[in-house]
């Protein structure tokens, strides 16, 4: 008897991998193949279904290319990146974030304490802190990859009236792990809605903004690499990222400070804001 | 108290769909991301892994075009296609098998009785059967549309050497619901494995082949369209096929016939193969 059945195909497809060299390859198909099917049985997929998701897929590759990729986007939107990072989660460690798709390398290099605001409007803040390890000792020769958008909730790559490279900076720590720089509030901004994933996000019922954050990437030799976000806690989209980024421990206020001295340390206007953010770092794996 | 951590983010992605006006799509939606969650969660899903994936679906993305799907080809070598074509199963009925990327609208007419395999080498093949409904009675006004490869395993559209429409008809039946014809044995054939779908065949440690095929699609008022697939029970690939498309009521023997009168009626050569298939239609949805 030949031929395959609904009580059949799923084992079917599974047993199919089973000459697979790599025997992780073979369990994460095997599972994905076990979950995508369970999906299709448990909603009862319909044909017409079937297709628009093929459709979604193929207008996605229309539109993505080497500088959108409406995949990784789609991913973001239905909270698996998310759920990868959180699963990357080290007890005690900095919990991780979204590296999204405006981290570049060759950011310049800028000594601790700089002024990243310039020519920059919008409310003027302190950020610092320190790299640590996971029992709070300075993780040496650390540097902080750091990227943000404008008080308009637009990167440099986003807006040609800004200078190339701005508001992003590649910081090399001392022994003391300790970071500091200035900067400008960062902006809620959408993430792209003009392609199907907007299309879908349009018609689940959602918004495409995301909350103002801060990026970083955190690197050191000997830990595990940190890519993370900052997001000030009474932003607007805090509670509903349009890709699930916001973690309990990453929303930190933005404090009202009026001390002359740090105001003239700095070279802010008084008053400012801080933001203070320690991160710590797991052993790399 | 902001933020998602790996307990709620499932919950919360799935709660961010609340408002979408469409309850099934919003049904589906909530369904896809619960499975896709509890597949990254089962394997702990790795960021090499889901970068792995990512830049699977833009190699896919690189190779679809208008004439190619890369995505419908994933879905057939993982099954879906094929399981959601099962879900659709009607008692009774016959059984659906996958589409394929070589039907085509514009078929020759031909009538019933007519010869397709014209210049074409091979074994020569009378098809024949009805159409019925699923008491047994023959559908009226019924139409098949029918396309195969020729016996080197191509279709006319990816053989230059063949000629237009080559393998392919389009039949209007008469109320007896009776169809025949007679052609050549199609042969197996690989689906395209020189993309992203193919380096997971091989990596997978499977192959791209499916067992030689006659394609039908039959039409009639007041009737579900059917789509489905004809296989030579003793074909090579029949227990392996990449797509999963094989059933057993569509695994038919091919057999041998040495009646002269049949052969003269036909104009065939003696002895011939016969296949006798009858189609029965479940009532429109």
């Amino acid at each position: 008897m030949h031929g395959i059945d609904r009580n059949t195909i799923t084992d079917a497809v599974i047993a199919s991998f089973d000459a697979a060299q790599d025997g992780r390859m073979k369990e994460v198909l095997g599972a994905l193949v076990r979950h995508l099917h369970a999906f299709a049985r448990e909603v009862e997929l319909r044909p017409e279904e079937w297709r628009t998701g093929i459709a979604f897929l193929t207008r996605a590759a229309a539109i993505t290319d080497a500088g959108r990729n409406e995949f990784v986007l789609t991913s973001d939107i239905l909270g698996l990146t998310s759920l990868t990072d959180l699963l990357q989660s080290v007890p005690g460690a900095t919990e991780r974030s979204v590296l999204g798709p405006f981290h570049a390398e060759g950011s310049p290099e800028l000594p601790v304490g700089a002024d990243l605001a310039r020519d920059n409007t919008g409310e003027r803040v302190l950020v610092r802190g320190r790299v640590l390890d996971l029992e709070g000792r300075p993780v040496r020769n650390a540097t902080i990859d750091f990227w943000q958008t404008n008080a308009e909730g637009l990167y440099w790559q986003q807006d040609p009236s800004q200078q190339s490279d701005n508001l992003r900076f590649r910081m090399a720590l001392a022994d003391d792990g300790v970071y500091a720089f200035t900067t400008v509030r960062p902006a809620p901004y959408t993430v792209p809605y003009d392609g199907p994933v907007g299309a879908l996000l349009r018609a689940g019922g959602r918004h495409a903004w995301r909350p103002a954050h801060f990026h970083f990437r955190v690197l050191a030799q000997g830990f595990a690499p940190l890519t993370t976000e900052v997001f000030p806690d009474d932003d607007r989209y805090i509670d509903e990222d349009a890709v699930f980024g916001v973690r309990a421990s990453l929303a930190v206020p933005f404090v009202k400070c009026d001390s002359a001295s740090e105001a003239a340390k700095y070279s802010l206007p008084s008053p400012f804001s801080r933001v203070e953010f320690d991160f710590r770092m797991s052993a790399a794996r």
